[in-house]
């Protein structure tokens, strides 16, 4: 060995070294601009590490080798799909291992009688929703991240979307799961039939984990069949307050809408900016459902809240005349999250209130805004309360970032005072830790910590994401 | 102190002492036949063990009071409900205090507008579904015990029932916990939002624990609409392998109704000595379905499966003309188990296989039958693939018991080779454990053990349940 070789050895990290010897050629990535790609997700203001390696795993085998090593050597795995997470949940810490699980990306079976799906977790899930639908199926849940966010992050933060207000979340169609461990071993949990109560459910605690109990590497999926195109109603509010009050008053006239949407005029204006759309010169706050039933019951339930929207003060309420305009609706509802990012870092909140309390927590998003003196543009799922400020501040001036700092920790504690979840379905990552802590109790956070003790003796998994935890020795 | 003073205190145990001066007057059972019927559950042939002492709580803190006790003196607690598990789980252990649930039977809050009910856990099932029915609201999830069965036994077994093959199981509709945990403390798991995420599903894991993990001393249900009266179809079938082919054939249709059961001759002759229904003449197997879509949907897919039955052989299929017809129906089916059983001891099986390899585990079912000479009548939840083979042997018969343990066992392996699962709905309890080690790999079960530990480092919370741990000093 000549001192150059020895040098350079010694600035090799062990972890990388041996990752380098085990992995085909390929698999880890050395190029710092790539490396540095897929060191962070989208949260903003979230700390990001710097990684001493990032690897892209194409097969289960190379996801365990990953583990192993990061098991021998006492450092981090962190895993990622695409990184359009915004908790923080995927960004690397110093020293660790990103492991990129995007190139894992084969539907591997699509089984129209039992109506489910095997899938790599870097399916992308509008792939996914393709795929299926040639088969006249369905996977409902649909982040407004789908045509980017992968099948296997939807489950690590158990991810919502516009229609779980009727059709429920990932978790709620997760069936199966192979999983490495904490321990480096491949194992499946779960299960392929209707039903099955065969030991503690164990798949359930890894969706929503957040890569820290282990690393999901194929997931079996249930299916439904493609909904109907359904109704689409509209909604012009001038505050976001009666706004909520309509919708409080629709869910107690018992409507239950496919997806029931807030987008208000600073999400508007983007989106117009973006795509010249003109959607925001017409209204403060703009609500947007659709009935899926089918037929007169669409129909009936669509006039019905058009009565709700009119009687909470809507200026202008009409059903969409087309489903190009009721896409286009829906479309600019996509949008609104890149397109207000365009226009500089935004803090996005995730906060979950009761349905009776979503004027009340509108109204006081609107308060905490104007007492910070910070722009807080609103969308939510607001048909099951999942309310997302989106809080916008210069980042080159410091007043403003701890001003939104501010505003994003009362906007947590008034979501708990009102009976709220501070992440209805982003996650925790990195910056709902504190929100976390306030709204479980000690003991609650102590299951917690006995569990991932448990399922990760060595603490590799992600350590520190969702609650702190010693870290390992690095 | 007298000599007979000193031999009582040393004949009682010190659990039993310790409950006694910390629980209210009335909570410590001592009848001896009260006792023993608070001993075991359904499930013949499991091992019963004798208690120290069995304690019926009235609240949270009783529950805490007892746990806490049993941590003092390593001694294991069961929880139980109703007692009409069919696996086991309820049984006592030597030595173990039984804590009965079923007095704490009050429906604290339903909640329209969040379609919510919080309810203590020995309230039974049918009286919640009718608590609740005022609101015009329904609480899906129907064990045929649901006459009888409490919420905490069908949270703790993650029931499911006859409606679950579109809506969903017991874990589908569970919110909010409160558990009295393996440490004694009180905590709170999930939420009252629709949606959340903050931190591990350790309310998921909960379900389906068996009172392993922690004991569940309140639920926080979610609830959905009443749906209508809906359309029932039943037809006759000369072997259970043709109805099976009609429900595989109805599931690659795409039907899916709101129930779908089989019931065959045993079960009916079984029903009709009981209720004197004259249901028996006409065939081998029935198969039943309810379709409550409303309207014209429920008409067409009713037509659907009549096709569908009659393509596969049904001798006679047709729609019920009324509700009272359906509802008797429906109820021969509910009380197929509680009617066989009257004739004497049945032990129930519970696999659950893929809805393509239904006719194939009928057929093998029956085969089984003959070959180890004994009967085996059939329910299953057909739709969703969950087959309750029920092995009926003479108790006072080694040989019969024999005969039916071993084929017991071929049912599990048929299931297991099938693709399927050793339990759909039932637990695991005693009688499934050798099951579940057939079914999960060591590393999973490894799992299993290290979430135990995790959650009830003492060993205390219902020990040996679910799978073989190393018992607590008692």
């Amino acid at each position: 060995m000549t001192l150059t070789d020895s040098t350079r050895a010694a600035a090799t990290p062990p972890v990388l070294a041996t990752l380098l010897e085990r992995l085909p050629e390929g698999r880890v990535v050395t190029d710092p601009d790539v490396m540095a790609g897929l060191s962070a997700d989208q949260a903003v203001w979230a700390p990001v590490g710097r990684p001493a390696a990032v690897a892209r795993a194409r097969e289960t085998a190379e996801v365990q080798t990953v583990v192993r090593a990061c098991l021998e050597h006492g450092v981090p795995v962190v895993a990622r799909g695409a990184g359009t997470g915004l908790s923080g949940g995927a960004n690397a810490l110093d020293g660790c291992v990103v492991l990129a699980l995007d190139a894992m990306d084969e539907v591997l079976e699509v089984d129209p009688l039992e109506r489910l799906a095997v899938v790599q977790p870097g399916v992308v899930n509008d792939d996914l929703r393709g795929h299926v639908a040639e088969h006249g199926l369905w996977y409902p849940p649909d982040p407004a991240s789908s045509p980017w966010s992968t099948i296997g992050g939807n489950v690590s933060t158990n991810a919502g979307g516009l229609c779980c207000v009727k059709y429920g979340v990932t978790r709620d169609y997760v069936i199966g799961l192979e999983v490495v461990t904490g321990t480096g071993e491949v194992v499946r949990l779960g299960r392929r039939t209707a039903k099955g109560v065969a030991g503690y459910d164990l798949l359930g605690l890894m969706v929503g984990a957040e890569g820290t109990l282990g690393i999901v590497t194929e997931v079996t999926v249930r299916l439904r069949p493609l909904p109907p195109q359904g109704v689409t109603v509209a909604g012009y509010f001038d505050d976001s307050v009666s706004a909520g009050e309509a919708v409080r008053a629709a869910t107690a006239a018992g409507l239950r809408p496919a997806a029931f949407e807030l987008v208000d005029r600073h999400c508007l204006r983007a989106v117009d900016a973006w795509k010249n759309m003109g959607l925001a010169d017409e209204a403060d706050v703009l609500l947007l459902a659709r009935f899926d039933d089918g037929g007169a019951a669409a129909e009936a339930h669509a006039e019905e809240l058009l009565r709700c929207f009119r009687g909470a003060g809507s200026g202008w309420a009409e059903r969409s005349e087309t489903a190009e305009e009721a896409e286009m609706l829906f479309s600019a509802r996509r949008l609104a999250f890149p397109a207000l990012e365009r226009l500089g870092p935004v803090l996005t909140e995730d906060v979950c209130v009761p349905i009776a309390a979503v004027p009340e927590m509108l109204g006081r998003i609107d308060a905490i805004a104007a007492r910070h003196d910070i722009t807080i543009a609103n969308i939510a799922h607001v048909g099951d309360g999942n309310l997302h400020p989106l809080l916008v501040a210069d980042p080159d001036d410091a007043g403003s970032q701890e001003r939104a700092q501010a505003a994003f920790e009362e906007i947590i504690s008034d979501a708990l005072a009102l009976g709220g979840t501070v992440t209805g379905e982003h996650g925790v990552g990195l910056l709902k830790r504190h929100g976390l802590d306030q709204e479980l109790s000690p003991a609650v956070l102590a299951m917690h910590r006995a569990v991932k003790a448990a399922l990760d003796p060595a603490g590799v998994l992600n350590p520190g994401k969702v609650f702190e935890v010693a870290s390992p020795t690095i």
